[in-house]
């Protein structure tokens, strides 16, 4: 069964990476009836890292129910959403009733913290893989993964795939075709860089040293919001 | 001779597509000491397709120059733009002195209204390609098309690759090649529909009925643009 007018929210904060949900807001944009929401603890505006600021934010408690939750991930500031009990009692309450509890890039960290995916396999940024297992979690490396009706997609541009197979769930494969032939997802990055596992040794040193630099801070928040879950 | 610092210039319009310029702004937004800045003609909010609101633009009128200037699409919108007097002398001031004038999407059809295309080729989204010739460009189905000091991308998520080419050529490919991995851009689209030349007739058939609602509306608009840069 498919309900034909889904009601898909994305779940922001401050310093919220964009493109981890405006990727997939463009791909549910161009489903028909869909109602696509962006809010956020106290709604209003915030600003995406990079500087972007999105207004007109709906609050969070305002939505009494949904088809898909969405949280997107951010730099530093994925850890300030791991510790904000108030957003985490929100996407709790939206998950409860939701058909798809998702995620993209530390977006899955946050889902985490709120006790969402204990025993489930489940996607993130690759830099950040080994922070799933102190939630209960199990890191798959793949670029969208799906766990019963939780779906996962991996660091800031694999929401774009996510979206589209969110999409094909919700309405169908060729929803999702007609869709993805839209927005002429036909991909041709300039290298071979986009993973560990192909970019060169240089670049990937280059890129752990950024990481590097807030590593800790996020280690500590994940730590202590899964302790919190332990005891809770 | 590259410059560390950058300043990239989105010119928006209300009604853009906003993974035209979200897309390419996260890439640019990982360029140390670039300046990543949202305008429009008159500062403020706008919103776009889809109900995104964007807020804290600046005003086209008040950047005296650049270094990249770039303009997304839009569904409907971008005939708008065409047809914005004002809109076009900004984007023809900025691109006398920038190093590289861009576009993605229907942009290309913006900048030909502006002038900025004559004997140029140039992309844009596969189902508009027959609209640049009105403006004296030569359309180019590649994803990511350079000619000169004008570089153009193909529809919608076609403005990552293009974002990481100028990211290439501003700063060179090593700095490129850390973005991408950073974004963890190793696309892993769903399905294999995202251009006409993949995608089975029977999506095809329903996109293209989808933008012939617009079509004819969009082609006056094209014409209209380009009579007027013949007579002025």
């Amino acid at each position: 069964m498919t309900n034909e007018q889904p009601v898909i929210v994305f779940a922001l904060f401050p310093g919220v990476t964009q493109l981890d949900f405006t990727g997939p807001h463009e791909v549910f944009s161009y489903l028909p009836g869909a109602s696509v929401i962006l809010a956020s603890a106290e709604g209003g505006a915030i600003e995406a890292t990079g500087g972007m600021t999105f207004s007109g934010l709906r609050r969070l408690a305002e939505i009494p129910e949904c088809d898909v939750v969405c949280v997107p991930g951010g730099r530093g500031s994925t850890d300030n959403a791991i510790r904000d009990d108030v957003f985490l009692g929100e996407l709790r309450r939206l998950a409860a009733t939701a058909r798809f509890v998702t995620s993209v890039c530390t977006g899955s960290l946050v889902l985490g913290a709120a006790g969402l995916l204990r025993g489930r396999r489940a996607a993130t940024h690759w830099a950040w893989r080994d922070l799933l297992a102190p939630f209960g979690a199990i890191a798959d490396p793949a670029r969208v993964v799906r766990d019963g009706n939780v779906i996962t997609g991996g660091g800031v541009t694999a929401g774009i795939d996510f979206a589209l197979s969110v999409v094909a769930e919700l309405a169908g494969p060729e929803a999702a075709q007609a869709i993805q032939l839209q927005i002429e997802y036909a991909p041709a990055p300039p290298f071979d860089t986009g993973c560990p596992e192909t970019a060169p040794p240089a670049i990937l040193a280059r890129v752990r040293e950024r990481t590097a630099t807030f590593a800790a801070r996020r280690r500590q928040a994940v730590e202590a919001a899964a302790a919190r879950l332990a005891a809770g």
